[in-house]
Formats: C-alpha cells, sequence, structure tokens
C-alpha cells in the first residue's frame, strides 16, 4: 500500500491526514495557522507532516490552499487570507522535509477527491462547486483536473451573472459568488430581516431579534425546520446556483455537477430548487442526456484527500 | 507523408479537402449540400472523397458539421441547419467509403485546426471563437480538445450574459450569441437605422437607404472606410465577447483566445474593443499573466483541416 | 342630468356607450371596426355615435384610441392597429357629428375611469397598470390626469427592466411589457411546454397537447383550477410587475395602484405575488406608508367610461 | 415687492436667502448646522431668518432638507443625515418665528427653482435631475410639483436599472443612484485604477498615487483637461443617466430635462454622452417630439430659491 500525505491550509487553521490510495484518511493532525508568517506556516507544516510520518513513510506531499497556484503547482501566486504573493511553497517544503511535493488550489483538490473517491467517481467528466463563505470549484475533464494554461482555471464563482450586478471581492460587479455563496445568502436574510421582520420572525427569533446575528448556519438550521422565509433564502440560493450552472454545462457538458461547502451540506433545500432552476436555463434542453445534480460526499475532508492523491500521481 | 480527408458539411454546400500531415490542403473539391436528405448527403461526401482518394490514398475521413456530436464522434445527434436527429454519420460513411471516419462538430474542429496549425500553435490551453452569423467555438486544454462529457462541450455561444436577456435561438434568454453574433450585428444595426436613420446614413446610403438590406459584411466594409455608426456597432459587438471572454476565461483560463469566423475578420475594429472589455471585466486582474487575444489563421478552411486532423489521430 | 358619449376605437371593432354623470351607462352601440381606413373610421364612429344620441342629446363625444394623442387631445399621433399617423380625428369628428370631441389614449382613460368612478374613487394619486396583451397604464397625479408635455405620457409598459433584456415591439429591449404582459405570460409558457412538457401537462391537456395553442385565458383558467405549473407563471408575470410598480411608486408616490385588463382579471393569483415583489423592491422600505394595490372594478368598459367623462371635463 | 427667505438646510452647513419675487437673492446668510440636535437647528433657523428679515418685513418661509417631508409639507418623515425622524419642523418654526413656513424636501425646491427662474422657465413640463453624491431630482407636470400621494414622489435616483444590481443606499439593488452619481464615478474610478493603474495613470498622478485620493471634482478637472481615462468615466455615467432618462420619460413625458448637481456642471462631458444614451434608449424613438436635456442655471442656491418661491405660492 501508498501513502501520501494531504495538507489543507486555511485562514484559521492547517489540518494534515496521511491517506492511502484508496482515499481514506488513516491518521490526522490539526493545529492553529500562524496565517501572517509565511515561513512559519512552512515549519507549521513540517511539524504536522513530521508527526503524521513519524511511522509510515509516504511517497510525497500535497499541500492544498484557497488561492492561485502556478500552473508547475509549485508557487503559490496570490492567496488573499494567508498574505502569500509569489510564495515558492514547493521548494521551500521540499528543502524542509526532504520530500515530493505539490501545491493545488483547495477547490480543485477537493473536486479531484469527489471525482476520484467520491459522488463523481464513476464518470469521466465532472463539474464541482464549493458553496462555503464564497463559490470555489474544479473542473475535471475526461479523467485530468482542469488547471488552465496559467493554473488559474475553475474559478467557477467568478463567471459574471449579472452585468453591472452586485460587487464581489474579486473587484468585477455580479459574479456568481455575489448571488450564490453563503456570503450572500447571508447578506440577503439580513437585508430582508431589516425591511421585513414580520415575514422574517421565525429567523429573527433564532437570532436573538439582532438581524446582524443572522448567519448562514442559522438560515440552514431554520429551513430545515420548515420556516419558509428561511426555506426561500436557500431556494433563491438555489435558483442563481442552477443558472450558474447551466452556463458552466454550455461550455463544459459534464456528466455530473457536485455541491459541496459548508451551505452545500443544506442538500435538498438546495438541490431540488439548484435542479428546477438549471434544467430551465440550461442550452439545447430536450436535445441532450441530462447531467446529474448530486451532493458531495466526501464533506471538508475532500480537500485533504483530494491532494493527497494528486500527490501521489504529481 | 500521411494524408487524411477533412469534410466540412454546411446548410448550403459540402467542401472537402485533401490535407497532409501539417495541415495543408493539397486539393479542395465543392459542391451543392442536398440538405434535407441525409441519405443523399452521405452520398454526395462519398462522391467528394473518392474524387479527392482517386491518386492519393488516405488513412481516414473526417467530417464535420454544426451540431451536436456524440461523445464516440460517430452520431449527429442533432443539427438543426441539416435537419438531423441521432443520424449514425460514422457507420453510413464507413459503409460507404470503406474507410475510418471520425465526425466533430465544425467550431471544435475549427479550433483545433488554430490550435495545430494556426494562432494557437505555440501554447498548449486555446479557446477559439468563431463569430459568424452565431457564436461558436472549441476549447483545448493541455493539448487535447474538450469534448465534454456527452460530446456538446464547447459552446460558448450559449453561456448567459444577460438574464431575461435577448432570446436566442437555442430557446434560452441573454446567450453571448444573442449579443455578439453577426446576427445581433444585423439586427441592432436595423433597428438603429430605423430609429435614428441620421447616425446612420452613411451605412443606410450603402444599402439603398433600405434598412433590411443591411447585412454583416455591409457593416464591416463601412467600418473600415471609418464610417462613425459603423465602428460603434463592432465595438458594441467587442465590447459583449470582451465579457463573454473574460467569463470564459474564469473556468478555463486559456493561454490564447482565438477570433475567427466572418465577423471575425473585421480584425481590430473587433478585436481592440474586445481586448479592452475583457480586461476590465476578467476576475482577478493584476495577479494574474494575462493571455492574449488573437485572430484566427486559418479562414473558412479551418473546420477541414482541423477534422481532417482530428481524423489522422482519432 | 348630464349626458355624454365615449366611443372605445380598438384594432377589430368600435364599442360607444352613452354615460351619465355618475359613471353608468346608460345604452350602448358596437360594430365591428373598419380598421385599415381612417375615413371609414371617422364615419362609423358617426353612426354609432348618432344611434346613441337620438333620444338622448349629450354634451360631447370622447374617443379612445391604443395610440399616441397629441397634448391637445386632437390628434391621435400614432396609433400602430390603426394605421394613424398624425390623423386630426378631433376636426373630422366634429364637422361629422357637429358637438365638441376629445380624443384620448384608452390606458389614460381606463385610469381616468378608476380614478372617478372605479378603485381609485377615494384617493387623489393613483397609478394604473392595464395588463393585457401589451401592459398599458395611466397615472393620476392630485386629481389630473398626466398626459405629458407632449401628450405621450403614462407609458408604463415601456420603463425598461432588464438592460439588454428581450425585445420589446417598441424597438426597445427589456421593457416591462416585455416581461409582464400577457404576451410574455404565452411565450414562457409555450417555451417551458417545449423544453419542459413534464411540468406543463395539464396545461398542455387543456390545448390540446399542442404548445402552440396556449393562450392566455388558458393559463388564467388552468391556474384557477390550481394547476402549479399555470400558477407559477402568473405568479412570475406578477413578480416582474411588482418589480415595475416599485420603479414607478419612486417616481409618482401614489396612494393606490390598481391593476385591470384582460390579464388582470387573474385576481389574487397575480395580485398577491405583485404585491410581495413590490414590498421587496420598493425604495426606503419601512419609512414610507404603504400603497395599497387593488384590482380594477369597471373592467373593459374603464376606457368608455373614462373618456367620457374627461368629455364632459374638456 | 412680496419677499420670502429660503433656507436650505444641509449635513454640514445651514444657507438662507432673502428672496424677491423674481427669484433674485437680496441678501444671504450661512452657518455651521448644528446637525444632531433637532431643536438646535430650529433655533439656529430662527436667528438666521431674523437676520435677513431685521430690515425687511417678509410673507413666508421655506425649509428645504434633503429626507422625505409628508404630503402637508409640514413634518420631516426621514431625513438619513439629519436624525430627524417624523420632525413636525413647521409648527416648530411657526412658533419660533410667528410667519407662514412650508417644509419641502431640497430636490423639489431645485426642480421648482430652474421650472420658475431657471433652465426650464419656457416649458410647462419638466424633470430635473441633481446628480451630486446622489442623484435626487424632482418633476414638474403642467406647472404643478409632483409631490407624490404621500409626498414622496420624485425620487429618481431609485428607480431599478439593474435588477440584482449594485447595492444602494435605500437597501435596494441596481437603483440609478448606484450607477449614475458621483458616489458611483468615484467607486468606478477608484477600482479600475487599482486593477488597470496604465490607463489611469494621469488621474492617478493628480491623486497623488494614491487611487482612495480619487475624487469626483478630481475627476471632472481630469476630463476637463482631456484626460481620456477620466472622460469616459464620465460619459459612462451619463450613459447611465440617459437611460434612467429614457425609462422617466416613458412616464413622465416631459419637455425639458435639467441636469444640475455638483457633478452636473461637468457639462458637455456629462451632458453629450448622456443625451445619446438617451436617444438610444427613448420608446417611440421617430415618433414623439424630442424633448430638450439642458444644464442647470441656478446651481446650488436652486433649492434656497425654489423653496422661498413656494412658500410665496403656499
Amino acid at each position: 500500500m501508498s501513502y501520501t500525505v494531504g495538507v489543507d491550509v486555511g485562514g484559521t487553521k492547517i489540518a494534515a491526514g496521511l491517506v492511502d490510495e484508496h482515499g481514506q484518511v488513516i491518521a490526522r493532525e490539526r493545529t492553529q495557522s500562524p496565517a501572517t508568517d509565511p515561513k512559519q506556516i512552512v515549519r507549521t507544516i513540517g511539524e504536522l507532516v513530521r508527526t503524521l510520518t513519524d511511522s509510515q513513510p509516504v511517497e510525497a506531499v500535497g499541500v492544498s490552499a484557497a488561492g492561485f497556484v502556478d500552473k508547475a503547482r509549485a508557487m503559490v501566486v496570490f492567496a488573499p487570507n494567508l498574505a502569500w504573493r509569489d510564495e515558492p511553497l514547493k521548494r521551500f517544503l521540499e528543502e524542509e522535509l526532504e520530500l515530493p511535493v505539490i501545491v493545488e488550489n483547495d477547490a480543485n483538490a477537493a473536486a479531484w477527491a469527489e471525482f476520484t473517491f467520491g459522488a463523481g467517481e464513476d464518470v469521466e467528466d465532472l463539474l464541482m462547486l464549493t458553496v462555503g463563505t464564497g463559490v470555489g470549484g474544479g473542473v475535471v475533464i475526461d479523467g485530468e483536473l482542469v488547471r488552465g494554461g496559467f493554473g488559474m482555471g475553475g474559478e467557477v464563482g467568478h463567471i459574471t451573472m449579472v452585468p453591472g450586478g452586485v460587487v464581489c471581492g474579486c473587484g468585477n460587479l455580479g459574479c456568481l459568488e455575489s448571488y450564490g455563496s453563503g456570503r450572500a445568502l447571508v447578506r440577503v436574510s439580513r437585508e430582508l430581516a431589516v425591511t421585513d421582520p414580520e415575514s422574517a420572525k421565525g429567523l429573527l427569533a433564532r437570532a436573538g431579534g439582532d438581524p446582524s446575528k443572522i448567519t448562514g448556519p442559522l438560515v440552514t438550521a431554520a429551513a430545515q425546520d420548515g420556516d419558509p422565509f428561511a426555506v426561500a433564502r436557500l431556494a433563491e440560493l438555489g435558483d442563481w446556483l442552477g443558472q450558474g450552472v447551466a452556463t458552466l454545462t454550455a461550455v463544459l457538458d459534464p456528466n455530473v455537477v457536485v455541491i459541496g461547502g459548508g451551505v452545500g451540506e443544506a442538500g435538498a433545500l438546495l438541490l431540488d430548487p439548484l435542479r428546477e432552476s438549471f434544467e430551465r436555463h440550461v442550452t439545447a434542453r430536450g436535445h441532450r442526456p441530462m447531467l446529474e445534480i448530486r451532493q458531495a460526499r466526501l464533506g471538508n475532508a475532500g480537500g485533504l484527500i483530494g491532494v493527497a492523491d494528486l500527490a501521489r500521481h504529481r
């Protein structure tokens, strides 16, 4: 059996796992992320990996992070939450660990994991959307992860939905992320709780009467209890995401679309409206075999599992 | 030297060429297309191919057409202009020709030609848009043509630009094709010629004073002569196409975008506004290496050359 | 008691009524409209009026038609369905009838009727939308009908909802009429019946299985019987109209909005979603007294009653 | 000769003027605004008025402020910058001054001034847009100021331009103010100065290299010196405003549109693109007499002059 380590570097914590060739996580470690000091992050990753590989030698290490990674999977070109700019992470870590290292965007890694071991393991062409605070994603075509000509492909949250639309964190107007993300869910819920407190009263009660205390998990919990206001908010999100998946399908024509991320865990409350919207908006309806839209299976371990597997097949 | 034949089946004519392994067209044949009779089309293709291969044996035959082709490149699932529905073209032609045959979407074939022998021969990741009556296109990632999980990928003209927008021939509202195609160019030019004849007077004079006589080539010719109204129409088209390329780049991150098709031949009049619009709309501006947007080099022979090459590497 | 005659000139028929000063229609006449011959229309109106006034002298005659009427209420500047261009209708009719005549846009006349005798008789500021094949309307401010500086005000169906949106009959893109009219209801219902026949099966059954047989009254009837597909179509229409009313309210701040026209007779199926959409989209929510949105009371006699009253107060 | 006093209450200062019946300002006073204390504002207004009326008795006093004023022109219902909520300003001031007082929205007052003494003095139907930090405005129909059924009419900056568009301060998405205001001008200029510093280099140099130092007057000054980036920014603003005026014209059909406010002083740099955009977007082009779009003539004294005149004709 061959083993690799996957490391998922987030803004507040770093998680690492020893992963076998079936995508099983044999052992895990986790620690706080020293987010603002690149060198300290390298040392922290080194410690986590050494702990995991103490009694089990591994072939390689994969590191995933939210940000742009170059085509050679060596450099983090830009990672807004980690203060990384053109950070040669592969070289630093290979010096630290004396093991082969690859670096990958976290949503790409999660897509790869779902493709290899999860909700898309039966197909060759997959599109994944991770719906969390933002909207990320990854694309697999003919069994290969799409990294793009410069390593920046798969930014599915930044297709434009509305020209002149809501400002996105990327600087553009009207990105899918501006309408289909957890941040959008919270923004709209809070606005309506202020302007239409009667309709939002159930959700407001859960938030102690304070609109600014409304969070994504609170909306999902209320929707799961049948609160019509919260159900409507998730349905709106699903409607936008379905329109986005329709546009992406015109270009990519995947066999399966996998919806993951924290908001994606809302399940049918999000996925049913998403499917309905997709079916109304996809081009050449009635002339194409219908893809399946499925929920992710690997949860938030996906990134770590995916990047460990990508390191194996580097 | 190895030879193959490429056949481009259009709504009104069928063109065929004997192509060598450098993409050179050694000999050509062309005839009227018996568009409404699938069996007659097979026979006509057979005659063209036999003429071309009379003195020069070939390895294989590639056939391109505007329409959806299945994943196996054997069946035309839907071709609106050719009255084909689930047409097993590969099997019929292999029986007719006793040669290996592959079938491909025409815009995919053109993209492959530009990638292999034309404006994108120096890169591995290419996006092509063919701007003609409609907007077609093709995508090459890591040196492979993207065909999609069901063979229907690369329909870049059918990404949604405007929710609730102008009706598209595909049944959707607001597709890129509704704003960035030759048909859109003509529609807008005619409307404005009716409602604002003073501004359009130069173009109207070329159309004999009749707005319904305004055509795409007429607008391009007027623009090339400096007519400000016509220049503005092509700039609008470029603006929409630049927004579309920006969305496609978020997903595909190509090294090079190639603009072809009849309207694409307007050159800088279309491409300069397209580039400017792209730069204003692409996500992560300033944090990504900038792709190049280039004009196609192979003209309308691209489809034929591309499908001949795809047949060689079947 | 004072009497006037109101005449409503439509594309296919002409209706006339003898109206008292309480807006009661005492007698009616109706005939086919010789739509393409302006002179014949004048003679036909003359015959209808003479029949009605045979035993009852009247003060004046008002004529309403779909089209632009000049500020002096004398000339039909443009009436697309009646082939009128700069037609001096007032002069021709006064010569024919030897009575004072005024001409008015039909939706303006209907708004005036609802304001004076119908759903808005208790307020001073009213906005009416007539939702039929198109979307017309009229505006009353401080008890006066808004005719506009050139007589062309109140064209509430031609505010832009979606930049670059669905083409409108007026030549613009994205007008309210493109989304909120009976024509839009039919267009969307037919499209979906083709692309998603399963969801539309109830409606299709009523149309004998033929999507092109779907009409506005058919959708309304299906919705009244609880067909979920038809209910959803009217709710969409209401959603667009609510957004339009929100924009109009920012400018006009009416006390009451009256919804009339053939589609408006769908009642709560249209008005409830319209109200909900309005409340979500109106500016300064929570800081403004809420207007009421009411159904029209006078039905399709409104135009005739309104123009008769406007003739009285000429 | 009859005199009245006009008082313009802003967020940072209060200006007052003694105005004759020709709209001439005979004497002026100005002081800091004690913005957070409603009672102190009443006393400050009292002092200004007494100073102006010391040697010249007046008939009445008009007070204008940015905010919603009730139909009776007595109460400020909501004034975000002045901390006023349901403030009975008329009653307090009449007790303080022993003179008749009316209260009016400041943009309404400015529109009235341009109608009575300024750029619209020759017409009966006028629309004014004040393009400053936000977009305000006022409407005059048949020689009467449109106040709305609840006193909240004329909020022309809050018509929706883009469904799902840029968030507006009013809580809505996609208002005209989100695209056509000085705030929008600064937002877009700063964003582009960050993402495309090469194009913005002229403007950046004026801002000392710091995008956050870019202001509206800086953009206007650069545009007046011919800087192409700044010219393009004002043209964009004009394009949006032209679309907004087109929608407003469908409803109101004014004879003249007056553009005022600080940004409006950019003159032809704003008004030429605005006119061009209007002509492309107005409904029934070619079938309507064309209104004129003019620059305001009274500058920032308009509010004070207008409210003084409204007090005279109370």
